[in-house]
């Protein structure tokens, strides 16, 4: 049995649940229609219970349960994190947040982040209250402290990430790449929709992972992303569901029937991420 | 017996007559055989009665005479517009259009688009006197005009729309769809070059309508704009041949072949450009 | 028997071996791996008669052998170019560089091009002393100076041709050729990753040509620039191996195979090359 790791889950509890994607339901039925999926049922009951049971239905082993610090799509606090992962160790791990725009707390948040045990930073700086690109000097700071703690950075450079799509920007990412060589990035939501672009910058720049999540599937560019992930990029790639965008299992099954290679299934599906994280 | 509605035609009369497409035969031909299509008969003659009867042969029910006011492509007055169509009322509806670069004559001409029962407001702010990107201050009192009197917005966002690529940076439309939420927008020629780009700011922006008329064909992206129309765009993509670029009937019948579902083609072919238009 | 001209080649003899490509051998085999190819012998072992076999063997007639003149991957000296190639005249021809940083040595290596007889000038300006994109001013007296000697300009636009991605961004180089409508301008490279865009730049500016080379295969984009070559590109589409970082027989072997039809195949394997260097 494969071991599969989905690298973007935001289970249906504690401060999840006052976030954008459980807050505003309508917004995120839309989504999952326009992406063509079924509506995930335990979103909408807000049940951790059915939540587990679909993970297992769908053959995830781990869920990596993401926190979020922003202005416009909420905030769930490390300590909900930390708390949500204590309580189901055997299938959850945590990535923290920090507040891209408010450099003191965000050192404080990555103290915070280290002593909770949480894996990984995430940060959404397109979406903080001053809305800034990857390569804004005034989150070199913060990449500096990830770098030297050795924590890897989960930056949404992709979707909705900001005010408008150049805020997405792959050049943008490739500037902070390449004056952080050591730090390890993922691009969650993959930089779509700049899809050439960003597989150029991951090409060019081999600390740079790709989760592009729920803008695979009936998008434009999925057949790139797929033919890297079988390729170049099979060691950088995560596969990750945007539970509670995509529904778990269905997405799953699409997911494995696209024809990867069964080495790059094993890595993508669920080694990358170990590694990457550290799990064991 | 399906509906056609042709998103973007020049019909050979008038005011037609004096603009770039047709002053400048050699041109227009260069780009019609670089898609790969046979020259149109009915442009090299200069014929309203062959126009008609090519539409006829292609099914195209409707066309909509798109006029213009450039400053390299030339101009053509509403008035010619308001006055091809009077006389062709069975089949085609109008847009009329406005000079993005002077204030005032743009605000004259919307007034006068009204009056004249025209259906939307062509603008091609990157040929203007001034070029200009979509998300220029200085088009946003025409955009607020606009969206208050309830027009739809044509504004050529693809091919050569300007003096260099960058005129038709898909973030600059994000930018202004973003600011202008009720207004719709179609871009004509589709955002071309940027495909994955611009279907990513259709997937975000409600208010985006597409049509990418003579660069759909053997050109790059071909692919993921249809199955964009074929999927999440269905609603909002608009079929058009761009005559006299593209001859009717030989794009028409390549189009109908490219596997579009019963729906979204009953949509993209007719029923989109009908309620944009709030044709009967 | 097909003529093929390889248009990138950088054979192993002089100069070429005190560059990066050869001098850092393991960035080099990195490349070839990432890409997919077997290990290219003739450049472990630096032999020129392993070359030429090699060269024998794919069936290539010509290769252009291009010297650089870079901060970052070093310089092969026109001189040494003009060597290699008067003791090889059946098999190669020479296109020498200019220092993108320095205008008046550039003046004196165009005039020394011409003098030795080299075919073409080879810019980097991504990759000089002061990086720049195909559209700074400091670039325009050498176009200048090159568009009225008649002599084409091959630029780096393409993979790592810069400090971050922007130095590939195709607007740059579309806004270079409207300005200087008469000097043919090759893009190395290809303008990879920015796939659709240079496309769209090819298909309004005739005096670009595109040489992919080591960016094909494997990567995205692929399909696109292929059927370009097979479409409106295809007078202006550029075979190369990049060599030595494509092996010569299985990448000339997997290009032929690509479905290119025998007029497009027999333009873009050599007849353009021979058309655009004046080669007999």
């Amino acid at each position: 049995m494969m071991e599969i790791v989905d690298f973007r889950v935001r289970p249906p509890a504690k401060g999840f649940l006052e976030s954008k994607i459980y807050a505003v339901a309508e917004n995120r039925k839309r989504y999952t229609q326009k992406l063509g999926w079924p509506l995930v049922v335990s979103a909408a009951e807000q049940s951790m219970e059915l939540f587990l049971s679909e993970m297992e239905e769908a053959g995830i082993t781990t869920g990596v349960a993401i926190g979020r610090t922003t202005a416009t799509l909420g905030t769930i606090e490390n300590a909900d994190v930390a708390d949500v992962v204590a309580r189901h160790g055997d299938r959850l791990v945590g990535v923290g947040s920090a507040d891209s725009a408010n450099l003191k707390a965000a050192f404080a948040a990555i103290d915070e982040i280290i002593a909770m045990g949480l894996k990984a930073v995430n940060l959404e700086p397109g979406v903080s209250a001053v809305p800034m690109r990857a390569d804004d000097r005034r989150l070199y700071p913060i990449y500096a402290k990830c770098e030297a703690a050795g924590l890897p950075v989960v930056i949404m450079t992709g979707g909705g990430a900001g005010p408008d799509l150049s805020y997405n920007d792959p050049a943008a990412l490739d500037r902070m790449l390449a004056d952080f060589p050591t730090l390890k990035v993922v691009s969650a939501h993959g930089g779509w929709p700049y899809v050439h672009e960003i597989l150029g910058v991951a090409f060019r720049r081999e600390n740079l992972y790709l989760c592009p999540d729920m803008y695979l599937g009936p998008l434009p560019g999925t057949a790139d992303y797929l033919a890297a992930a079988n390729g170049f990029l099979s060691e950088r790639f995560l596969f990750g569901t945007a539970y509670p965008f995509c529904p778990m299992k269905p997405y799953t099954d699409w997911f494995m029937a696209q024809g990867l290679s069964d080495t790059a299934l094993e890595r993508v599906m669920g080694a990358n991420a170990k590694t990457l994280l550290s799990l064991q």
